[in-house]
């Protein structure tokens, strides 16, 4: 992951991903955090101000890449079916390349303090959208008349839990595990 | 949930398990539990040996639930479809029956001291009897020969966090909630 142009803040901020999800992020401390780099804890204050300021970054850079590949998706003049593809893909991108990211926004949210409720705004309107394509779809007669809720439970909790599950599978590349996935939530395991 | 026929013991197990999922199992001690009860912490003693004795019970009686369940549905001459719905109804019935015990499952199987390997082996058993029946779909042409570990994890994805869900959803009966995730985990929301 790390690459040449990867900046220091941008370092901390992988690292301590990667720490909140290996121990949570109530038990981490700016110390280890500084260990783990090999570097002074006061220096860490060069680049971030707070490990609040950190758990904001790592989580509301995932949210607003939700949101807006959500508005790209939307603006797409696509049908329902082919929209929910490329929300399957954005999940997909979003879990294979930021799987320790996802870690911490799915165990540590809670802990958002200033921005709690802007995140809890992106995801409850993230989900709005999510269920409004869903919805055309059954109109449109594309999607099954299948309760809502339902469908929309069930691909969110396959695509929510993604990151759990990638770091096992790493012999599937995205593209292919972006294919099967759609295969499977838009059209069904049966033959 | 309470009926005449529960004995204390049970009520205990009950009602820990909702503490359990409220505040996690490490933040819970027998004196809140007897407190919410409404007894003496020293009477709790009378029916339970201590607090991981109750994590036990909670976690092994759902971890066999679904161990006699999968064996019950393997057993049966049915084709690998049919097992599936089978398998569904079982996580509906047992999500509908004990969301607390398996939001405890789910968060607090960790800390199972002497009985983590026993449910250890019964998750991994479960997990490999689940890819057994849909490895046979495959191979008799009912299932569509998609990654095998992409099904498994996509169906256990929606069953496993079935739990967190179905408090909202009241609304749906647990037959209604079967039929529907069914149809959806199976034939697919396209039409």
């Amino acid at each position: 992951m790390s690459t040449k142009t990867e900046t220091r803040k941008e370092e901390i901020i992988r690292i301590a991903a990667k720490l909140f999800k290996q121990k949570g992020y109530s038990a981490v401390t700016m110390r280890d955090l500084a260990k783990t780099m090999g570097i002074k804890a006061a220096s860490l204050y060069n680049h971030i101000e707070s490990k609040q300021a950190i758990l904001q970054d790592v989580i509301l850079t995932i949210a607003e890449e939700f949101t807006l590949g959500m508005a790209s998706i939307q603006n797409q003049k696509a049908s329902s079916t082919e929209q929910l593809k490329a929300l399957i893909q954005l999940h997909v991108r979003i879990a294979c390349h930021n799987p320790d990211g996802l870690a911490a926004l799915n165990s540590d949210w809670m802990h958002l303090e200033d921005k709690l409720e802007y995140y809890l705004q992106l995801r409850n309107d993230y989900e709005a959208n999510f269920r409004h394509i869903i919805e055309r779809g059954i109109e449109n007669k594309e999607i099954k008349n299948v309760d809502i809720e339902v469908i929309l439970f069930s691909m969110l909790s396959t695509l929510r839990t993604l990151y759990l599950w990638i770091p096992k599978k790493d012999r599937l590349s995205e593209d292919e595990l972006s294919a099967s996935l759609t295969k499977i939530l838009i059209e069904g395991i049966n033959t």
